[in-house]
């Protein structure tokens, strides 16, 4: 064991979940026991924190509160949108050397491991000693070399839980209902939607992801069809669809087209990507369906944010999970002279085991959802996905429907 | 007590909710008791399903298949938006006559409380015996009489847990977060997400109900002057809010004039209601504060279908209440020769009863929110309004802020 006293920074980034401060709680926790472990500061809304040195003391947050704190949605110690490039990463370097700090945990996605890879490369080439891991977090699932990524569990759940809700409330008042799921550039949370289907004529019978091009017209022909079929029908769309590529050859998210349509120029982040909230996407569709297809009773919606934290729908394995991953990056850090970023392998139909990954191996990468969890229509999930969301998001409230023979007149 | 011979018809309309196949269970699982009914008939898809006579007989459906389905959401007969008029009603009343249908209980709003006092009236007028009970269900909680209707007390547990939700995303990543709640011409619903405050900078900080006008303007300037108090700023409101009357005098919803301003026309549905569902609203609202107060980060939801039947998100209040009026009008109906529409009266903090009242006084009639529940400003809820619906709602989720001091630099 090598003992490196010192200060831990944990910091916390991106779009907040459900289960973000189980991670943070777990390392936390794990951290205080070490005695070269001088103090554990969290930095305020992420990175932006570290560079404006705005800490809080976690070392003198009560254990009981960490306890619930961990139980509760979003990222407690605030997070933020900021991608830092080479200079804000020296200056995040600088923070460290000039306040001793010796550790490094950064609870996010792709993005975050590329911000801890850089920091830690201005460590190593300076010879100072930095123990800096990634920790995984995000709803989109869209982390390489780990299995999947804490928060997705949740997200899948609340997605899966709402299109559960709105297949009874589709066979009460039939119709087409179309809801529209975040996933930028993935399409696991749409994927998780499939839960919902227990019995064959369950909804969604037609699921679009972004990792195939979205054309309107099969679109409406899919719709057509599955309509005809079971006169109704509910369609889970991913929020990244696209339907052309521009002149650079870039994708062109259907949302930020329809946006500009009517007139609002869709902001772009720090990260370069284009806004794709907002309810134009699924009115559209919704308004295709109901003048092209004439059909009479067509709802969409729009899930937003409302599913990567909301209260009380948290996948308990997502949790334990979370929680763990935490853990492990105290541990790697406090027991081993090591870096990287902490990966979940599954082992067996449910197992897991954590392990460290290299950071160059997920640092600003994306996995995208795989060609064997995609039906060959485009337009629907495989029983392989399946089997691989189902333990991730846990078990959905039951839903029963009502057995009754028809009446003798 | 008086016998009467007969069939029981139970029907189910309007829009679903999480608690209403409770109610439905309730009122079939103790008709089942009485030998003098004959068999329980469940009419499919509402109103629709008695003129069509397609009717499942509930006397031979489980009841382990009955309790499962009291607990699943939506409803498990099928609803319909059907709204009978008296043509409509008396096909209603000859089907009865022609299957020996001595007692009706329907499952709905003011709508359904109408048809129950149409048909009644036509059998009275025959002189033929039938005991005729509507049985209340809203998420609007709109109905005259009663102190609130099954249905709302879960749909509030959403909405309330959604901005809690909300809340804390927006406490991680400041800007302005506006949720759209569902409430045509009442705002209960969206008065609610006042149970998501529970520290004083806490949102809502803004709430806005159709029960007063509504200015873009003053909207404007009440998130700015929120803005400047937090450094961010969530709001909800509903659906319905309006800025403006017609030449006749009828209020215009916002989100029916910017859908026809986007080149789409509102469907009016046979209730005479413009649709209003789409994220038009909310998109509008959230570019307004983008533009006019140059405030960067600015998100919007429309909470849609998911609040009115989401699995698992239920109030155990709701939930009893439900069930209780379902029991109440089969055993009005069983025991005493009467008719009316079952209401809940609040006799203490919390407790309640169940009485009958009168149909005329439920039936057609829309109650609003009156004005000691809203604050002056007409921007939010009062104390009164929260001690009011907090029972219904029951207990939210935990949501734990982290306490820990600021690092010592």
């Amino acid at each position: 064991m090598s003992r490196l006293v010192g200060k831990v920074v944990i910091a916390q980034g991106g779009g907040p979940t459900a289960v973000i401060n189980q991670s943070l709680v777990g390392a936390v926790v794990e951290a205080r026991k070490f005695p070269e472990i001088t103090r554990v500061w969290g930095a305020v809304h992420g990175v932006r924190g570290i560079i404006e040195e705005k800490f809080v003391d976690l070392s003198e947050a009560t254990t009981h509160n960490l306890e619930l704190v961990a139980r509760s949605p979003s990222a407690a110690l605030g997070s933020t949108r900021d991608k830092p490039d080479a200079d804000y990463c020296l200056k995040i370097f600088n923070v460290f050397k000039r306040r001793d700090v010796h550790y490094f945990f950064y609870i996010g996605g792709n993005d975050s491991a590329d911000t801890v890879k850089i920091v830690n490369e201005f460590a190593a080439k300076e010879g100072y000693q930095l123990r800096a891991i990634h920790i995984p977090k995000t709803v989109d699932n869209d982390l390489p070399v780990t299995d999947h990524c804490p928060g997705y569990g949740s997200a899948a759940l609340f997605v899966a839980s709402a299109f559960s809700g709105a297949n009874v409330d589709n066979v009460a008042l039939p119709g087409v209902y179309i809801g529209v799921v975040m996933g930028r550039h993935a399409g696991w949370l749409t994927g998780a939607s499939c839960l919902a289907r227990k019995h064959e004529n369950d909804g969604p019978h037609l699921v679009y992801l972004p990792e195939r091009q979205f054309s309107i017209d099969q679109f409406l022909a899919d719709v057509d069809a599955a309509f005809k079929k079971h006169a109704r029908c509910l369609v889970a769309v991913s929020e990244g669809v696209w339907g052309e590529k521009d002149a650079k050859g870039k994708k062109v998210p259907l949302a930020a087209a329809l946006m500009r349509k009517f007139g609002r120029e869709p902001q772009v982040d720090a990260h370069g990507n284009v806004q794709l909230s907002g309810g134009a996407l699924a009115d559209e569709l919704a308004d295709a369906v109901g003048k092209q297809l004439k059909i009479k009773r067509v709802r969409s919606d729009t899930f937003g944010y409302l599913q990567r934290s909301f209260p009380g729908v948290v996948s308990p394995t997502d949790a334990r999970e979370a929680r763990e991953v935490g853990e492990k990056a105290a541990q790697y850090a406090c027991w081993h002279d090591v870096d990287g970023s902490i990966v979940i392998r599954r082992t067996g139909d449910y197992a897991v085991k954590y392990e460290l990954a290299p950071l160059a191996d997920i640092a600003a990468k994306t996995r995208v959802v795989p060609p064997e969890y995609i039906n060959a229509e485009g337009n629907g999930m495989t029983d392989a996905f399946r089997a691989y969301v189902r333990p991730l998001a846990g078990e959905l409230p039951y839903v029963e429907r009502l057995w009754a023979p028809p009446a003798t007149l």
